[in-house]
């Protein structure tokens, strides 16, 4: 209610303003123009953007004008590092119950999934259990997701393994391997907390997404065809990622491991297949590897060339900070390495959020730059603990959120019971056969996989599926990193395609209003003849797009000089130049609206700017432009503009 | 006079609409947006794009409905390849005499210099003489431009010999060198001619005024510090171009060419500098070196260590048709190469039409795709007829304008003139001393730097000087690739931090207008409690800034939010989100924006969308988002939909 009069204040403005519309108001109204303050100079910005960065809940806080008593604001602070703070303290009985189901429904598939992962990333298995102890108990301290599972994943170990190739090759070297996956899930948790930090989020960004649903689909299929070797049980593989070198190897040695298959082999590729196909997230489930194991325990099938895990390391996390390769000649790949798999990681995790958008279902707000501090925090402790780089999985997730899990306390759960059974049960696992582990990953791809998505994003914009299948190709044919070269390749050259070749319209009024169109989009707009109205479309009018303007904008002008002359003898007047959307204009763009009223001039017509922001009227004024075309020529919209120069016109004809 | 009846009428509209503004018209309007037609899809835009490469006159002449005989036409197509056609026929002899004096003047000048060029690019005199002669002639035939001089061209020709070397060391083998050469020469008329035919202008564009600036400068001063070889008669040179280098060896070779120093070599010296210092276009100029040239043939100087050209091959153009390297293994770095070569002369002729802009001076239009046809079909014949790339002169240039000439006869009379010295008095030529030579070219490099631009760039625009002072310093301190590359990149890195990071403001209602504007600029603008009208300033919503913009909107709600709760109790009812700078949207941005509705509705908050244009209307559809968001959010104008918020608000706050 206390704003009412303010409202019928404005109402009476709309019926005055309607009434007197002269020119004295409208020269004065383009004074405001002329007039505006300067824009905050290029170093305000970037202040700004640095305070930002550092202090944003200060600014905040000092926008909703909350007075906070310094020991306030360090408890808020802290809420917000650790936001368990907040729910911690109503968490209830009931919902640790449904934790508890879910924790263990993710223990059951997230122990043989972590092992295969890092028969994925080339590591031995325990460091797959690893990576799913450490990390989702700090991420569970840090986070603010509650239905995303932490842990190793398919696409980043594939990852790992491709870029660490052609640094250090596992096969000859598996210490020296492991200290570099160590070192570069450092150096990715360091990133991570870096972006989260000073607000880099837009890094990920970079990635469209359209680009990660093709880089998803390309991965899910290359890691599938992995699988083969160990569902086949091939013991001489390539080490390419692609399709061609892999159906090669596979085919190559498929007489010889054809030759290998025994009848337990068999059945344990057909129990595979039953686990992979039949697959669904149950607490039975890991009964069904278990039986075969058992069986094999008791024909010792291993002997008959069914390939096994054999021994697992079991215990607690050994310590790997004095690991890390900080120093020595690998440093700047291993680094490089570790920001692409950064990058991935939160793309990884991204995907979940926007795919899925559990966050927007449940309604609560994740902070993009929180999360990537907690994602960062936990692969650094990760590093320290002989653990990989860990992400959301896919899969995981699905099964979480199906499981009925209420907090991240589904992590803890999972955590706890991977740890017991690193403590105890590693013996178990000797017998599970390579290839149901193979099952078990291939039956977590076609979550990767979104069809519907890409026919989707195909419908919507051909060039995001442009980007979409390029990333596709790039993973399938070439190798991930071309993959994801080619997605970033493919966006950004949209973004510039857009800028070096803008929309420019011809516009026309709107019947009974005063708004302006485009005459392709409303059919019904007028134009007035005699006077173009013409409107830039694009951000910047700069060096790379200042010619493609002049030019079409001459082109259109020469157009309707003919068709004028063909119909009356009388010539264009003017030209308005709709300048609401630049943002900015550069020195060449200046150039170019110079020559442009230079030439319109000579044919003795005038030109004419309709609402430039202030950043543009303030490099006008201190390029002089302004001072050569005249102020004059300056409007408040494109309606006062025409008004203008039809009112000048009116008095041109009535004087002849 | 007849078209008074129509802006009768729009004055009685705008009464009319000025009375009538109520919901009926408002949706009806708002319909006009919905139904809009498809936009053309990427197919037709690209099927456009290409008829408009390949027929641009026929649209033209279609648009402007003259129907045309096929024998008009193709007179007219005729004229429009060979502009000569067109002034050839009213060409007086009075416009010859003052085309004579010009072009005697720039022969005078363009002697010695081809000369000086030719020995920057590592060729034998001849060579630069040769290209004096027949690329002027195919220009003067295809050229548009009346006041730009044709021949070699000093950055060029420091570009073509320090890009080479890297391929073919021309002291090791000049003869390999120089069929490189022609190849690259060949290779840049063919992209230049496919430029233009294709209307590919833009490619061009790519490096900004204030990169180019930056890179002249940069250019000038290492050739500059080039001729201090032979200003200082050193021997063993450096091949580098970059400052520290070239200094290092200067000094390092100092002592020895001290050393060296007889009486006629210093006066050639003193004469030398006399040159550079009062050199001024002038008839007499050519015989100043002369004298020094008898003086030495008396004294026989080159004896007392005075370095001189020695001689120089007469005689016309020999074909070199058969010395192009069209395969073998350099072929890829000469397409390069020839590709760079070619853009930099394209923008060397660029920068003069723009800098000096003499065509808007004579205020006649110069067609920049006719004008790269023209040049890449010089550089095509200069290539089978042993000249390497040319391009327009800036000294020359203005020799020619300020010379007084009328048409590009101008050019033609240099050719003959080259040629005849060519033919007659190359002997005369012995004896001109390196060092006059280099005077000559230091002379001619004053005008490659353009201080007072680049002042004026720092203060319009300080990112545009970043890329001037990149170029600058990368041509100065690297070398001349580095520096074009850092142009370019600065440049475009511009563009993608607009797209990345756009301009998005809080929009206030103009006092006594409809119109609204960013309240940071309009300190007077009225912000309508309860309702955020917000405007995104960038030509895409896309996945580089759909989720900045995200965030930032929600920030200015929660704070809008809590100022509200403070003053009165009242809650924020609608966000108005003003579309109309949105070119196109892609579905990064479509899932930003659904989650963006989700959230403000789970606050009850209504998302209300302002003049989308039909790309964004038509992607929307086809993403099935207005049906979810609803289709009566959204209205023809921020006006509008403000009216309509109001009037929904009146109704709740009459109900209540």
């Amino acid at each position: 209610m206390g704003s009412l009069p303010t409202e019928s204040l404005s109402v009476e403005e709309h019926q005055q303003q309607q009434v007197e519309m002269d020119d004295t108001s409208r020269t004065e109204r383009a004074r405001w123009l002329l007039n505006s303050p300067d824009p905050p100079s290029i170093w305000h910005e970037l202040a700004g953007s640095i305070r930002e960065a550092f202090f944003p809940r200060n600014k905040l806080s000092s926008s909703s004008r909350v007075k906070q008593t310094w020991r306030r604001s360090a408890f808020s602070f802290l809420r917000g590092l650790f936001p368990i703070l907040n729910w911690g303290r109503n968490y209830k009985a009931s919902k640790f119950k449904s934790d508890l189901m879910a924790g263990l429904t993710l223990a059951s598939l997230s122990i043989p999934q972590s092992i295969g992962y890092a028969n994925l990333a080339k590591l031995d298995p325990q460091y797959g259990l690893y990576t799913s102890v450490i990390p989702p108990l700090i991420y569970a301290l840090m986070g603010s997701s509650r239905e995303i599972a932490i842990g190793p994943v398919a696409v980043v170990s594939m990852l790992l393994s491709a870029l660490m190739q052609n640094v250090q090759d596992p096969a000859a070297d598996p210490v020296a391997y492991r200290k570099l996956v160590f070192t570069v899930t450092f150096f990715a948790g360091v990133f991570q907390s870096v972006f989260g930090l000073f607000r880099l989020g837009f890094l990920v960004d970079f990635l469209s997404h359209a680009a990660i649903v093709g880089f998803m689909a390309g991965a899910a299929i290359v890691i599938g065809l992995q699988q083969l070797k160990g569902l086949l049980g091939i013991s001489h593989f390539t080490n390419k990622t692609d399709v061609v070198s892999v159906l090669g190897s596979v085919f190559s040695s498929l007489h010889h491991s054809l030759h290998n298959l025994t009848i337990p082999s068999l059945l344990c590729d057909f129990l595979a297949v039953l686990v992979s196909s039949e697959f669904r997230p149950r607490l039975f489930l890991p009964y069904l590897p278990l039986n075969c194991k058992v069986y094999l325990y008791l024909t010792k099938a291993d002997k008959h060339g069914v390939k096994i895990v054999k021994h697992i390391k079991g215990g607690l996390n050994p310590s790997s900070a004095h690991q890390l390769q900080l120093t020595g000649p690998h440093l700047g790949q291993t680094a490089k390495i570790g920001l692409i798999s950064a990058v991935v990681a939160l793309t990884v995790r991204e995907a979940i959020a926007v795919g899925r958008s559990f966050a927007s279902i449940k309604g609560y707000h994740l902070d993009g730059n929180k999360e990537m501090v907690a994602m960062g925090f936990m692969n650094i402790a990760g590093s320290l603990t002989s653990c990989y780089v860990a992400t959301g999985s896919f899969s995981r997730t699905a099964v979480n959120f199906s499981a009925g899990c209420q907090t991240v306390v589904s992590n803890i759960v999972m955590a706890i019971t991977v740890l017991l059974s690193l403590e105890l049960f590693t013996s178990l696992l000797y017998y599970t056969p390579i290839a149901i582990l193979a099952s078990i990953i291939l039956s977590a791809l076609p979550g990767l996989i979104d069809i519907n998505e890409a026919i989707n994003i195909y419908k919507v914009d051909k060039l995001d599926f442009l980007a979409c299948i390029g990333a596709f190709l790039g993973v399938l044919f070439a190798s991930v990193e071309i993959g994801l070269l080619a997605a970033v390749t493919i966006s950004f050259a949209k973004i510039l395609l857009n800028a070096v070749r803008p929309g420019i319209e011809l516009q026309g009024r709107l019947p009974r209003t005063d708004t302006y169109g485009d005459i392709s989009q409303f059919p019904m707009a007028i134009k007035t003849p005699g006077i173009l109205t013409i409107r830039i479309n694009s951000a910047l009018f700069c060096f790379a797009n200042a010619n493609f303007i002049r030019e079409r904008i001459m082109r259109w002008v020469t157009e309707e000089q003919d068709e004028l002359e063909e119909t009356t003898k009388r010539t264009i007047q003017a030209v308005i130049i709709d300048m609401s959307n630049l943002m900015n204009i550069d020195t060449s763009g200046i150039l170019v609206l110079e020559e442009l009223h230079k030439k319109l001039a000579s044919n003795g017509i005038e030109l004419v700017m309709a609402s430039p922001r202030w950043q543009v009227i303030h490099k006008l004024k201190s390029a002089k432009l302004l001072d050569r075309i005249g102020k004059g020529c300056v409007y408040l919209s494109v309606a006062e503009a025409m008004e203008a120069c039809l009112a000048s016109k009116f008095a041109a004809l009535s004087n002849c």
